[in-house]
């Protein structure tokens, strides 16, 4: 791994970081009511294209980082189909 | 450009969908009070060095559709910083 590569893996930490309060809350409360469907369908519909583009161009950092942001994305709409 | 980069604009342009719903609802509202500061602090961060990332390794989609993120936290981070 070259530096070029650990500067878009602490980019794409960055975000997950950002994003694991949501997660952690959601979990916590079981509650997603205030959290829109349509918005975390789009979202993730959004991130397994940049996965397949991340792999079809062979570029690690892009392919982990949004494999993750799924990750946490799936289990909101878990959370949200299951508890409305 | 070809079919791999449009693939690559269309999944960023899935999340910039999905991100922009809270950011009109911030502007209309000027309630950010929800928000976390840090939280949002943290992403901008990320954003910054995804594009310092992808224009090292010229990669088109990846600085465009993270650059129009960006724009979109930022305006967020403002409504924040001036709103409370």
């Amino acid at each position: 791994m070259n530096a070029v590569d650990i500067l878009g893996y602490v980019a794409g930490i960055l975000v997950v970081i950002s994003l694991l309060p949501q997660t952690i809350k959601s979990w916590k409360t079981k509650s997603t009511k205030d959290l829109s469907l349509k918005r975390y369908i789009i979202y993730i519909t959004g991130l397994i294209l940049w996965i397949t583009y991340a792999i079809i161009i062979k570029n690690g950092p892009v392919a982990v980082m949004n494999s993750i942001g799924l990750i946490l994305a799936s289990s909101i709409l878990y959370l949200k189909l299951r508890h409305g």
